[in-house]
């Protein structure tokens, strides 16, 4: 069986049974010409689309089928939780080639883990057939109270700058399996599945504890700067604090390269970078201790004129560049 | 100047020039992490997501880059308008492989003419470099009253059948353009432009007039059999009264062909075909002969056992097989 054989309609049946609508604030699911939901009274409404490409995001060599769907919700995810939203909707947007039935089911399966771990339900989507280019588009709806918003605009000098988990992972991990290599497991699968880190985002917008907030996509560095550029400020890096995970220091010094090299350029570890008012770190630092947040304080917020810096192990300050991924850029 | 030199911010820079946010109802527009609105109290939000691939949805030999942003844009409000919605905020997911900024900017003024036109807004994005194919993906929200919603799934044995404008049109005009034809303005302008229907739709469901509705994207007849599959009838439709334009009955003429082929089978119209049941009939009627909908009633929705027909011009009833498009079938 292709998907020539059970068509279009025949694939939006089967999603349909996999996909049951059950939250009662979806009026309509999957299957008419639009979906219908009753947002949440007297909160904002965040929404977010971002896509994989196939050869430019993801490698199916590199990945599985249930690892792009995966990806795929975790990308939009890390969107929703770096504004301190609750995950709630989405929509999937698909450019088939000549992938299998069964491979499509996969590819949703991973959708849908992502999409159920953070507790939010597919509601549309829309399948297409693309000629020569496969892609899965998502759109994320989440909510937040008003008030509770994060942007990235909100950071002011002198306040502390964190980031959660690890960072460098992501981009190790691409480049071990770029070079045909297996070891260092833990720096491919986060590169193959993101941390999903909505909770955080959450906690940290729910205290009131983050006054700008992004999550790492691009780089530390080039998502830094979109912080310092909303918010009108600078930023010191103290480079020695950057948290680098034991898997990442030993696959550096296995290859002989600097580990800041990918923790400060690397795409792809959808961690969180959030800056914090000084009267705010206690409480922080209180909620790290009891484990509720993984974060670690890596830097602070400076007057715009000081630009962006770091001070490296040594203790001396260098200038830092704004080097991440972009996409028309670099390839 | 290209977008190698540019980059994904600097175009994100040049969008947001051109598309300020300036609905009340928009807390965040384009520059975050994700877009924030603040929907309208007590009514149902309705989304949608459709996109327009390269080689398979469109061909730029036979679109320029605005009309495949506005018909990209026509696509989505079409659904919108078939739930009895009135759009309001949009986000674009674009593949990119090699097109200039200036041919991106033409796109955008395409998808910002008809966003425009509908008076809905942009307020989110991505843009992803894709290797091969070009992609448009666009995600559409409508608001609705709850109690006015229509789904496919209203319609009852009794309903009268209408539609609004005319049929077969756009596939004609696609036909014209694959045999390098520049005849027949007005078919190819409807294959290249479709109406935006979500006035007639909303007027529809705000006067509870429509019992079900589905825009014709797939072709009537296919497109009809979501409304019996949904609402559990058949329907018999008076072949003799199909709308045809002038200009498809001359085409038709000319080539020989049935134009009844091109209005039954030929997708890409994206007019809405609606079920009225009989105590509405006369409001409808008097709508259309005050020029407030251009509608022509088509043919009923009969009891589900007498399945799908059609009365052709000598009076015989012929069974129908829906034959209009479907992405993976017929590819």
């Amino acid at each position: 069986m292709n998907l020539r054989q059970i068509g279009e309609f025949g694939l939006i049946r089967r999603i349909q049974k996999k996909f049951p609508a059950r939250s009662s604030s979806i009026f309509l699911g999957l299957g008419d010409d639009a979906a219908a939901i009753l947002p949440s009274p007297q909160k904002i409404l965040l929404l977010t689309t971002d896509s994989l490409v196939e050869e430019v995001h993801f490698d199916l060599s590199f990945s599985t089928f249930f690892q792009v769907g995966y990806k795929a919700m975790a990308v939009n995810i890390s969107d929703i939780a770096a504004m301190g939203g609750t995950p709630r909707f989405y929509l999937i947007s698909l450019g088939l080639t000549d992938q299998t039935p069964q491979e499509i089911d996969r590819l949703y399966r991973g959708i849908q883990k992502g999409g159920k771990e953070a507790g939010a339900a597919l509601i549309g989507g829309n399948t297409a057939h693309s000629k020569k280019t496969f892609f899965v588009s998502l759109t994320l709806l989440g909510e937040a109270p008003k008030k509770e918003m994060v942007t990235r605009g909100g950071g002011r000098p002198g306040d502390a700058l964190y980031v959660t988990g690890s960072v460098g992972d992501a981009a190790a991990g691409l480049e071990i399996l770029q070079k045909g290599g297996r070891a260092f497991q833990p720096l491919i699968r986060r590169y193959q599945a993101p941390p999903l880190r909505w909770r955080e985002g959450r906690l940290l917008a729910e205290r009131r504890i983050a006054s700008a907030m992004i999550d790492l996509s691009d780089g530390l560095s080039s998502d830094l700067s979109h912080i310092m550029e909303q918010s009108g400020v600078g930023a010191e890096l103290d480079l020695n604090a950057l948290p680098l995970s034991t898997s990442l220091k030993r696959y550096a010094l296995q290859t002989g390269n600097d580990p800041l090299k990918y923790a400060l350029n690397g795409g792809g570890d959808y961690e969180l970078l959030f800056s914090v008012p000084r009267k705010k770190v206690k409480v922080l630092d209180r909620l790290i201790q009891s484990g509720a947040v993984a974060a670690r304080r890596i830097g602070a917020l400076v007057h715009k004129k000081r630009g962006f810096t770091g001070r490296d192990p040594g203790g001396r300050i260098r200038k830092i560049e704004p080097g991440g991924y972009d996409h028309f850029r670099r390839n």
